[in-house]
């Protein structure tokens, strides 16, 4: 967390979130403050409720995890603002995203260009995805993943990995991160061809190697090209 | 700046950067603490001797701007470490890269896939973020173009400016932002046409929008697709 995030969730009013990161700021939360929690899909409801909340005059925290920039809440309420014309300042405070959080544990990956997709189509076409994942694969982008899969899910991933296949070698390595900086957290380097066999879920964080990306130790380092 | 990275900056014994970042964390720098501070070009000589000085029992911080993992010096004292078979424990830690920090400022034009490129070919061939670029804008991936020039680098910009024009409307928004995050930041959200007509330089990181991607009062939205 940064010092930025850390310090408004501290002077925040009313805190709102869903409810799994509620929980990891719960100790840094004013002990008055008004605490709106709820579950997952409800994401429109929770910024009317910020929206609404800030027009009452409250400084008002709607909280992500890692990047709200990164398929978080800050382009919805900035849309929900606009939809209510709803005059109140809003400031996105940026975090740690989950791609660079999970490249720190791994080692470097991302250190050449990449792309960050999410295998999510409840809000994304799959046709779309899947365009992107040829693009980003023929081009050689390092490749982010995000929710990859869940529990009802796990066709995604699948399809991905036929399509990656195509392009990559089934040795490129491949780094996969559960829960990256919270409690839970597992690191594994495996290889393309292995990927499948790996335990993910919707907390997981998979990134795969450009053509050029190697294992260093037990880390993944795509090289930068300097002249060593 | 994360919590985590201003802890190990103020137990660090010896901190080594690029002379401009260090001077930006003197504030937190132990008094006796070693500074190496260098010139940009010289990444190689700063990752050796921040091994060489691990390997002498030292604490040691390699300072990058924004994400040491996003085109940063983690992959290259990964690298160093493995090559003088240095065994010293390595921890990367995570900071807000660019992309992220300038999108915050910009509003949320990264809340869908993003491809991220640098424009530097100073390490990778041109002939290859070429490909790249035409890869992202094909997809209708959002795209953030890191090191867009320099003084005396001002070709890779008009020349991917030529690129994103074959794939995307003029009026398409462009967020240029500079200094993320830092003093003397300035933030300018413009269109695909006009963005040659802004002042840009290293430091200046730009983020084009994809297809859907609007003007939501004076910021930059990239819809998630929730229905509102």
């Amino acid at each position: 967390m940064t010092l930025k995030a850390r310090q408004e969730i501290e002077n925040a009013e009313v805190v709102i979130g869903y409810k799994t990161y509620v929980k990891l700021v719960q100790a840094i939360i004013k002990p008055d403050a008004e605490v709106l929690s709820g579950i997952m899909g409800k994401e429109v409801e929770r910024a009317k409720a910020a929206v609404a909340k800030a027009l009452e005059g409250k400084r008002v925290a709607v909280i992500s995890s890692g990047d709200p920039g990164v398929y978080g809440m800050a382009g919805l309420v900035l849309e929900v603002a606009e939809l209510e014309n709803a005059n109140v300042p809003i400031d996105i405070v940026p975090g740690v995203t989950a791609a660079t959080a999970a490249a720190a544990k791994l080692g470097a990956p991302l250190v050449s260009d990449f792309a960050v997709i999410s295998l999510s189509d409840l809000l994304t076409p799959w046709s779309l995805i899947e365009k992107r994942l040829h693009a980003a694969a023929e081009a050689n982008f390092v490749i982010v993943l995000y929710n990859p899969q869940s529990e009802g899910r796990k066709e995604p991933l699948a399809k991905a990995y036929e399509i990656l296949l195509k392009y990559r070698n089934p040795q490129t390595p491949v780094g996969v991160v559960k829960q990256a900086g919270r409690t839970g957290e597992e690191t594994i380097v495996t290889t393309l061809k292995e990927m499948l066999n790996c335990e993910v879920n919707m907390a997981t964080t998979i990134i795969v190697g450009n053509s050029t990306t190697r294992v260093v130790g037990n880390r993944m380092v795509t090289p930068r090209g300097y002249d060593l």
